[in-house]
């Protein structure tokens, strides 16, 4: 098959053309059972021995030591914004601390304001002897801004919000005491949240009414089954997993994705034509990478060009304007080699590979 | 491409062989754009479109008025257990009514109960005062039991969980307040859930503290846009749409599938071999047809006869124990032709089509 050109969409984003194509032959006769992926049943065994393997090779990748559950959960990662505080909060502990570094973690802030007396830290700053758990998001997708380090708040537990980055960088789990991921950067198709909790964090009593599709205890304890699973989702997912394990785990894709990274901005940093969004070198997103060009007014031009070359997906996130190229594990390092060349063919006036794709 | 078989799962259900060819199309490159219907943005101007032609072709499949909204969400259907008493009880009308008629009706109360004074009703019994809506199950999935009747609730609003037959027939939206439906039956994989509901449902100021992602004004007000959704089953609900229009809509199945359950049940109330697990005639689900063998003990082998026949996903619900033979849209009147002739072949001991698949 013919190469398809390279997507750079913040997510959903692209997936590999192997697992696509995997993914392909199962819609219509998955494992050679005669029923497709989209149809067969979420309790049948041959999906439930999937759904085991994709848990273990989740926990091979990350280490993800034994005192902690993973759920797979259908629906996007902002219900995630709800169930945090619905199911954490107590009465002896009833705030929470929030570290607000760009759009998606002043949402999450709102949200929780909602359910408890939520209020903002910065990354270090003590918090309250009452608080239950401190909240980041390490990677802002649309701000294209990344924490370098993983804040220390001692006894209190960490809540990361990792939709855009896990899976793309080695972490130390057991620094957190819960991580989630919606799946559409680095896991699969939009539809599915990854959540990986220690198995003290619940409270023996939450403080609030937690409806039961929002209950951390019902889907611990019905192994991310209470209800019928987005089973397609969970497939690609279990895919995934396969590839990257194949591809050499997360260490393999940590380096790739700061070569990635680096080549990009430092190709930015060296450019009159272009810039880079993000002026802190050392809070620069590997994953999102927020650019514009210094001639404002020749960015649809640029979108333009760039799409009749099979590089799309670059126009920045409605709310900052601008381009983001998002690198996560499914970009090779061919992707970054042809954004670089066209964006310095387009500074030169030269649109040599029109018709590419 | 050779026949598959027929696939009699309950849900996640069977889908139509020229459906899934043409997903597979689009995992690759979606309708000619370079992008895998599974990376393409869901803010991009052609899923946008894609989204918009969906709910225009379900308001006119269902003929729904104008004065509902139309919402497609993320995540299993279970999640309406709570959306409903959540969203919609007040101070003033705190009370809900459930009609109990199997499985889901009773698990929907027993999460209503944990936000209201939720109570049980029979059909046509008079409700409360100050009850804000009657909820009923028109087809139980899992005992095999369908009302003949929308039941009548005078002015009290009625929210229907259509999971398992809506588009299956005919139904005159403007006699609920709410519709919902999981998609895994007649509208794509699991993952989505449609909800249907009157511009005057909601009341000015809900009982409940609703978590964003679980409040239906915020759904209403992004349309259905307010978090990521699960793109691939919006498609996939977009292509079935089209694929019940071009069949001609949702009375000719409604006849279709009268017939097939039709045929289904004079086959096996005339054996003495099998026998409905529904005595009341009336009550018999056309969707989902639960039978068992009068010689229990040989339910295995007819499970691996059938299956060995290509005739697969035919074991009842754990909870149920026999047979089900689930009849959705997607099931032609050969797969209940092939049914009958195996189960009739194996009564008579003989096993013709051995292999067939």
């Amino acid at each position: 098959m013919a190469r398809r050109g390279y997507y750079f969409g913040a997510g959903p984003a692209a997936l590999p053309d192997a697992i696509l194509q995997e993914a392909q032959s199962a819609l219509l006769d998955w494992s050679n059972s005669g029923v497709s992926i989209l149809e067969v049943g979420h309790r049948s065994v041959a999906f439930i021995a999937l759904f085991e393997q994709a848990e273990a090779d989740l926990r091979e990748l990350l280490a993800i030591p034994e005192n902690y559950h993973v759920l797979f959960l259908g629906g996007a990662a902002r219900t995630q914004f709800s169930m945090i505080p619905m199911n954490i909060l107590s009465e002896a502990q009833a705030h929470a601390a929030y570290i607000i570094s760009g759009v998606w973690s002043s949402l999450a802030f709102d949200e929780a304001k909602r359910f408890g007396a939520a209020y903002a830290i910065e990354p270090g700053e003590a918090c309250r002897p009452d608080t239950a758990y401190v909240y980041y998001t390490p990677n802002e997708t649309i701000d294209g801004v990344q924490f370098s380090d993983i804040p220390d708040t001692g006894t209190i537990p960490l809540i990361a919000d990792m939709t855009s980055c896990l899976l793309s960088e080695e972490i130390d789990v057991s620094r957190f005491g819960l991580i989630f991921a919606g799946a559409q950067k680095n896991i699969g198709p939009a539809g599915l949240t990854v959540v990986i909790i220690r198995d003290d964090l619940l409270p023996l009593k939450p403080k609030h009414c937690v409806p039961t599709m929002l209950d951390y205890r019902v889907h611990i304890k019905h192994h991310s089954l209470y209800a019928t699973p987005p089973v397609f989702q969970c497939y690609m997912a279990a895919c995934m997993f396969q590839w990257v394990k194949a591809q050499g785990g997360v260490s393999i894709f940590d380096a790739i994705n700061r070569d990635k990274a680096a080549k990009l901005y430092a190709y930015i940093d060296a450019s009159s034509y272009y810039r880079s969004m993000v002026h802190d070198v050392h809070a620069r997103s590997r994953m999102n990478v927020c650019f514009d060009l210094i001639k404002q007014e020749q960015g649809v031009a640029f979108l333009e060009a760039a799409d009749a070359c099979g590089l799309r997906g670059l126009k920045g996130h409605r709310m900052k304007g601008g381009m983001r190229a998002s690198l996560y594990n499914a970009m090779p390092m061919s992707g970054v080699d042809a954004l670089i060349s066209f964006m310095d063919d387009f500074s030169k006036g030269i649109n040599s590979c029109k018709s590419k794709f």
